[in-house]
Parts: C-alpha cells; structure tokens; sequence
C-alpha cells in the first residue's frame, strides 16, 4: 500500500455537532480533543511520518467570543495531549496578535517530546497571509517559495481529510496543498471514527500521483 | 438561487479519454476545446462574472513532447474561439519561458472581444511559484497578499469544478482558491455535459459560505 508520508487535517463540524445534540455551539470543540489524540495513535502505527492538524485561522476569529475562548481552549488542551506522546511538536501561527495563546509560545520553534518521531504540526492562529507575507521580505533570487514562507518547516501535504462535509481548504497552508489529494467525511469531526482514517488511506492509496508529469 | 461571481474550471481527464478510446493520449486536447466553449456560454446564460480555466501550467512541461505540442496548441486554439465571443479575455502565465506561445503574449493584458462583459481569464504555463514569487518583489508593509501576485488580476474563486474524478488543485492559484468550494465531476472533461455545470451550481447553492467566520 503506497501511503501518504504526510496528512492534513481538517477537524470540521465541532459546531454542528454540538447543535444537532441541542448543546451550545462552542461545547463542540472540547469534544475534538480525544478524536486528535485517536488519529495521531493511528498516523503513528501506519508509520506516517508527518501530520498537520488545522487548529484555527485568524479568520476564525471574526466567531463569537464564547466560540473563540472554546477553541483556543481546546487547542491549547490538544497540544498538551499530544505533549505527552512520542512525537516532534510544532505551532504555527501568527504570535504577535494577544489572541495568540501564550502557553504555546515555546512550541512555535519545533519541540522533541518523549522519544520523539512523527513531526506534528498544529495550526494556531494560522493565516495564509501572514504565512505568505514572509515571502516580502525575502531576495527575490532565492527561488524555492516553499523555504521562505513562515511554515516553513511544514512539507508538502500528500492527503487532506476534512470532516464534516465541506469541499474546500478554507486557509489551510496554500502552499502546502498545491498538489494534495482531498478526502471528505460526511461525519462531524467529534463522530470520528478509525474507519474514516482508513477508508481516506484506501482512497489515496489508488490516486494516481504525477506532481503535473 | 446563489450563484458564484467567479468559477475556475480544471478540465482534466482529456489523454485518459483518448486513451479509452484507443486513441494516442495527445489527441485528447484537441476534444476539450468545444467543450470549453459551451461551458463559456452558459456562464454567459447563468450571468457568472468571471470564469478562469486551467490550460496548463508549468509543471505540466515535464509531460513527452507529443502531448506538451498537443495541449499547447489547444490552449491557443482555445483562446482563439472564446475571442470570437463577448469577452474580457486575459491569458496569466510564464512569458519569459520558451514554452510560452507567442500568439498568446498581447493577452496577458486583459482585452475586451466583442461587447466585453464576462471576465475570462486563461491560464496558460501559469506555475504558482512564479505567481507567488512576485511577492519578494514586493514592499513588506503594503498589506493584501491577493494585490501583490502575478495573478492580481484574477479574483478570488468562488466554486471550481475539477472534471476527471481527480480531488486536488494541482497547482491552480493557490491564492484565489483558499477560500473555493470545490466539486469533482466523475466525468472526463471531453465528455463534458450540460448537467456536469447545473449539478455543480446547484451543489454551490446547497453551501454554506463563511470565509472562516
């Protein structure tokens, strides 16, 4: 089976999920902590060696204040779970807005936790035009894009898996997703399932990859 | 019925239609030109403002000779048939290459065919790092990212429709397209339908548009 060496996530339908259960909009998103923590078990026993959790954008915060607390809430909680595994942390995002959750700070230069492996980014505070605003300040000679961005350290994307019904990157890494393959789960992200994970795998695993050749 | 401004068009799936046909895999190009043209007319019919199509970018010159003369001369053929129509007509794309068509350079800025009216925007050896590169050209303080690319001229996409059942951008202006929904036709794009275009509108309509808000 050909698998992608790197996966984006895209952890959509917090909300709905919490409104189809006649909960409070913002109760959702604590409820995508333990699908986090399930999806990183299981990207660590297929053997991929990258994956990037879209956690929120700075367009996110035109929400509800309650929903904006909730988030970045469950963000910082997510990271701290993931802290506790064998894995290599990174938080991307832009630092120099106060909505920026300053317990996170030290990870936004890439962190060894236990014994380390799987590189695990998470999107806090990402917008992709901070990411690509960088690109301003760079000499226009050097020519690889992808080196001069602020994610810099974030690869290429093989497969994409999006919950909860919506076909679009809304802000995810640009960059990063030229030529990634795009997986949709019908479920909300708190509903997921071991199955999504593998019927995404199954999926890529017949795509035809040319890179444009 | 909410329709999108603006549609970008990815017309794969052109050399495995010849190739189900027991044709050589370049004569395909030639079959997507009609194709390209109905589409322009319902666009036309629908009151859609802008329309891009994907032609063929730079990381497609890696293909053998046979297709890359094949998929060229389609791309001029293409243009020249949606000039005869009531257009703004502009051609985005690597000049300075060789393998850029020189019929094609007086339309890299946008002129008006016929009446003008819809905006129709071609991408011909576009390469998204050559439209982001532009970028390190760019003073640091001006602010809009999407003002400041080769492609500024295109505006952001709303809805792109992929034929050929392949899920991912393959390079298509990363910029315009982070915020697009984004719906696959099984279809390859010479068997191009009616319908293909009026299930893409109506799945659009069925969206939910929130630019991360």
């Amino acid at each position: 089976m050909r698998l992608p060496n790197h996966i984006g996530i895209i952890p959509d339908g917090n909300r709905r999920w919490a409104a189809s259960r006649g909960m409070q909009k913002e109760e959702g998103y604590d409820n995508g902590i333990n699908p986090g923590l399930s999806l990183f078990k299981l990207c660590q026993r297929e053997g991929i060696k990258e994956v990037t959790y879209y956690g929120f954008t700075t367009d996110n915060n035109k929400r509800p204040l309650k929903q904006r607390i909730a988030f970045t809430k469950a963000c910082i909680d997510a990271v701290k779970v993931l802290a506790k595994e064998d894995a290599s942390l990174l938080v991307v995002g832009n630092t120099d807005s106060d909505v920026f959750p300053k317990e996170l700070i030290p990870l936004t230069k890439r962190k060894k936790f236990g014994k380390g492996g799987i590189k695990v980014n998470f999107l806090v505070n990402y917008g992709w035009e901070w990411d690509l605003n960088n690109l301003k300040k760079c000499d226009s000679n050097k020519k690889n894009v992808a080196n001069y961005i602020k994610s810099a350290d974030v690869s290429r994307i093989d497969l994409i898996i999006r919950w909860g019904g919506r076909r679009r990157l809304s802000g995810f890494l640009p960059v990063q997703s030229v030529y990634s393959d795009f997986y949709i789960v019908d479920n909300y992200w708190p509903d997921f399932k071991e199955a999504d994970f593998y019927k995404a795998l199954e999926w890529y695993n017949n795509q035809d990859i040319t890179l444009g050749g």
